[in-house]
């Protein structure tokens, strides 16, 4: 896979919106539909996605996409949804992401976390050669 | 979505692998077998998985269960994998997930970061009615 940025393999952005609007949290297809817009906001190839409903209420999913995964939990009992962007690649904003889906939950707060995962200078690259096993 | 533990809504177990096997890393079917299983040992229901593969190596995938999701992100070249499992819900054991993968990647050090989503203290829970939207 390619680098996130200089010095770290991947980058995880972690978003916990409250105050969102109970009734889109709840809606399966309207939060599939803004999840896979905020992948595109952010300049990701969306692969694909699959969400489902829980009972009595949440809808979780995940937008698989080339650069890595945008997934969501939410509680609309609480208002509350949970946001996890990995990511990889230089060409990709998560941040975008983020905003985008706090504004389609009406989230009125968005606590953000920023972690780089894999720490380049701690890993020993390996040169592969071109018959490197490819499955 | 149910709550993972009393006074938190999610449960997020994010691994990094180190020094794994490459050519495991690198092949798809593998990956995806070994993060199957990992969330069967977990106790999590799989409701269904997509994984694919980098050019020129890598694989990334994401098992979607009942519980929520376990993601994994490989760089053979470097011999390290991240995995992240969130999952609510009393009856899971995301621990076991990341150690039956640290042993089927052949990786010889796992880090593990466990982290609370959600604080249910600071969050206010609203009585949704049995005629609350179900999309």
């Amino acid at each position: 896979m390619l680098q996130a940025f200089e010095g770290a393999l991947g980058r995880q952005l972690t978003g916990e919106v409250k105050e969102c609007n109970p009734e889109i949290l709840n809606n399966v297809i309207a939060v599939e539909q803004a999840m896979v817009k905020a992948a595109q906001e952010a300049n990701a190839t969306v692969i694909n996605s699959t969400f489902h409903h829980f009972s009595p209420y949440g809808v979780s999913g995940v937008v698989v996409i080339q650069e890595s995964h945008l997934a969501v939990h939410t509680w609309p009992e609480y208002g509350f949804a949970t946001i996890d962007f990995f990511t990889c690649g230089e060409h990709v904003y998560p941040q975008r992401a983020l905003n985008y889906l706090a504004k389609a939950f009406e989230g009125k707060h968005i606590d953000i976390s920023d972690t780089l995962r894999g720490d380049t200078n701690a890993l020993q690259e390996q040169a592969l050669s071109d018959s490197f096993p490819y499955t």
